[in-house]
């Protein structure tokens, strides 16, 4: 098959853009706040779910079958029948066609959990990636706001498990339907008719950081020019309806019923607006029963993003903390996750509404938050290493590191080549705290010698002259071969 | 951007073919399965790593880059930048990119574990899937046989950590050179011009159990002519050869030492021959010396397969349970994976050989082993399901349920609609033993219900008539709100 006999091809080793190796720490912290989350799901009777990688790209959503290349954003592939593949882009559209295909098996509601990658054929950057884990958990089938309030719980508790404090996160709740109802009053049809007012209030609300009040009265109302002289337009809305917009935007209190009471007055007759308090009523009541504050779980009129999308309440989950980054400025840690109601999950397959409710979060999103808060716990410490000092006493050095093993000690035997000197920095390079040795001699007088490479290291930085270093054997204690594993043990404590 | 704006298109919701979704049972039983083998490769020092789904498809060596389409058995597809990205087909292929690619920055040896999905495009059939689970550990840069012999006591170590009892698996231990070198002896070239005549005896030694020793024989020598008339040609060894390999098929015995001494003969005077008795006899002091008897870790010639890929030492490990299918025949666990030395792993790359030896094993086909031994435990207990009996309590409801699961008692409110009898048929389709029941008067007499629903099911067999049912109300409790997650932990023991 090789065109080239003589002169093998070597391919250059190297990954494609925005794939990346995930280092060994990350790892196990990726792992411990995903049995975390899982194990907070399993205790309030969700069920995990793993969905393959692909799926049908018309099932996807995100595919037109009559274009001969997929949609840009998604990874496809032709399959040998022709027909388009596509890895799953998130977790909810694999979902949305697993609850399509089994719905009449699935006892409901179907509350369900999964972690796994997702695929975005998207230009990567710092920190954004190609393939990146997320973590859902979704009720399908359920329809009240307790469903909603039972996911806002979940993602509080989520937050509790991955170790962070109260204080150090808040889950913000906002309903679309708020938004909805004071359009609505103020002249803006809550049909197909008014979507494009919305959008543009939506669009606008968001600008709010950016602009400030007077900025989104003008996107509001008539429309703005911004300094380079391009001209918005504007949603067009009434003076009325731009004050109850803008009062929207602020209507947050710190206490949910002050909240409430506020956006009811706003929302005036529209019965979608009073829907919407009614619900955060009703989860109101449900979060103070359970003890969920107003520090845990607070309503907040300014979450906007995804109101486009959920279609009743809507929340992100978000990290708190008062951090720094290295030239002492604040850090934003920002959102890690989200979630919200969004009843025509499976209506695509099904033509019928079915309604859902979930929240999702990034893993490394809400990993690097955690890193950067110092929040991530070293789950497992460096293992001995016990040199092979002398390679016919292979099998004692394994019997030894069993013996440790038993006594939960992570431990290894150097199993590579190379001289005790190489040994020690491979040791070094691990990280390890302890070497072991024990040649001939030891093995005859049953005695083991322990480094502690730690206590050696800062010895090395005191001690000035090398004579001095070698007579005076720092950090290194010679004990019995039968007491080693607890001398290892004194030494690690 | 849709043809038919007033008929929306309406996918079907299915899966491609070969790609499963994996329900909650099995996938609490692999995430079990994964984590004890991790820790297991935890305590021996190994670092957890985890690669991309995609690679270069010339890195991954499947590929012919001048190609236009990617090579059978491989899903690949080409970037922005018309390069071919492949989705791996296994996990070591990405582990001698990443080696190559970090190789000066890597403590060596490089011990890695790593488990995923891999992807085979290839024709699926009934438990053979074009996504599945495998789980690697390998150590990189570790060329002496007690690299191999912890490889070898690893195995052994993860089927104990996955619940198995000794006797119920084995591993069984091989070296390629062993049969290289008594094929050396018999005239066989240890060089590329052998190659074909090693494959041929391979392929021979592969039929053993089909054609018995007559017509393994046969195909050693001369050749073969089968029942329909078909002729293979023999590998053409001689009457010493002959008898040699088939004396080194039947050379194991139960004590390692004895299976040695039997291939020492054989090998006759083989310098590579005689090299895998040394490594073997390295082995068995290892295992030895860390009491790794010959019921968990074997001396077995008859191991054959990966021959031809490995470069020394070989095994697999195997499940050995004594069970029946439903018809009383006896069921064939089988090997469930297996590793081995196979030292030109980053040669493609660096050009340069680097030693490692590993083990993998497939997680589904070990689950689906587990499962057909019964050593499947169900790890997560069914929820106790609070009946949202009269929806103005909710609050309450979730309240029980969290006073519940500080328990540590798995509980759900139930967050869907449909009256009593609905909640009760959830409660039955979600297996939960109780199901708890409180409405206004029983509030306020500080009551609640609980309905054991496993009791219940078996007395309604017994009741014959439904008055009776309803009088007696059996496996039904009321006990006091306060002492209530008392009561529900009693009935749940």
């Amino acid at each position: 098959m090789s065109k080239k006999k003589n002169k093998p091809f070597r391919p250059k080793a190297r990954r494609p853009r925005g794939f990346e190796d995930k280092p060994a720490e990350l790892l196990r912290a990726e792992r411990k706040l995903i049995d975390a989350a899982f194990s907070v799901y399993d205790m309030h009777g969700f069920e995990p779910l793993q969905t393959p990688a692909f799926e049908f790209a018309d099932a996807l959503g995100k595919f037109l079958p009559d274009e001969d290349r997929p949609n840009v954003g998604v990874f496809a592939l032709q399959d040998d029948d022709d027909q388009w593949l596509s890895l799953r882009y998130d977790l909810t559209a694999p979902l949305a066609r697993f609850v399509a295909e089994n719905y009449d098996a699935l006892a409901k509601p179907y509350r369900r959990y999964q972690a796994g990658s997702v695929y975005r054929n998207e230009k990567p950057g710092p920190g954004r990636f190609r393939e990146f884990v997320q973590c859902d958990a979704d009720s399908v089938g359920a329809a009240g706001p307790a469903a909603d309030a039972e996911m806002i719980m979940l993602a509080a508790e989520v937050m509790r498990a991955a170790g962070l404090k109260d204080g150090q996160y808040a889950v913000r709740v906002n309903n679309r339907k708020l938004l909805d109802g004071i359009l609505e009053s103020s002249g803006v049809p809550n049909t197909d008719e008014g979507a494009l007012q919305r959008l543009q209030v939506l669009r606008a609300i968001d600008k709010l950081d950016r602009l400030g009040a007077e900025g989104v009265e003008a996107l509001l109302g008539e429309g703005r020019e911004d300094e380079s002289g391009d001209y918005t337009n504007g949603a067009g809305l009434g003076t009325a309806g731009i004050k109850a917009v803008l009062g929207f935007t602020t209507a947050s209190d710190a206490d949910r019923g002050t909240t409430i009471a506020t956006l009811e007055k706003l929302v005036g007759t529209s019965a979608r607006g009073l829907e919407g308090c009614k619900e955060l009523t009703t989860i109101d009541s449900i979060l103070t029963a359970t003890g969920f504050g107003p520090d845990r779980v607070s309503y907040d009129t300014s979450i906007v993003r995804g109101l486009g999308y959920y279609t009743g309440p809507v929340f992100e989950a978000e990290l708190l903390a008062d951090i720094r980054d290295k030239k002492g400025r604040p850090v934003r840690i920002g959102s890690i996750g989200g979630g919200g109601r969004y009843d025509d999950l499976v209506s695509r397959f099904r033509g019928q509404t079915v309604p859902a409710t979930g929240f999702s979060f990034g893993v490394s999103r809400f990993l690097s938050a955690l890193q950067r808060m110092d929040a991530l716990e070293q789950s497992v410490k460096p293992p001995v290493i016990i040199c092979a000092f002398d390679r016919s006493l292979m099998g004692d050095y394994f019997k030894m590191a069993e013996e440790l093993r038993a006594a939960n000690i992570r431990a290894e035997v150097f199993v590579g080549s190379g001289n005790v000197t190489k040994q020690m920095k491979y040791a070094d390079r691990r990280n390890a705290q302890i070497a072991v040795l024990m040649g001939e001699d030891e093995l005859a007088k049953g005695e083991v010698t322990l480094k502690d490479l730690y206590l050696g290291a800062e010895a090395a930085k005191a001690i000035q002259s090398n004579e001095e270093w070698k007579s005076s054997r720092p950090a290194q204690e010679t004990v019995s071969r039968e007491g080693f594993v607890g001398a290892v043990k004194a030494m690690l404590s």
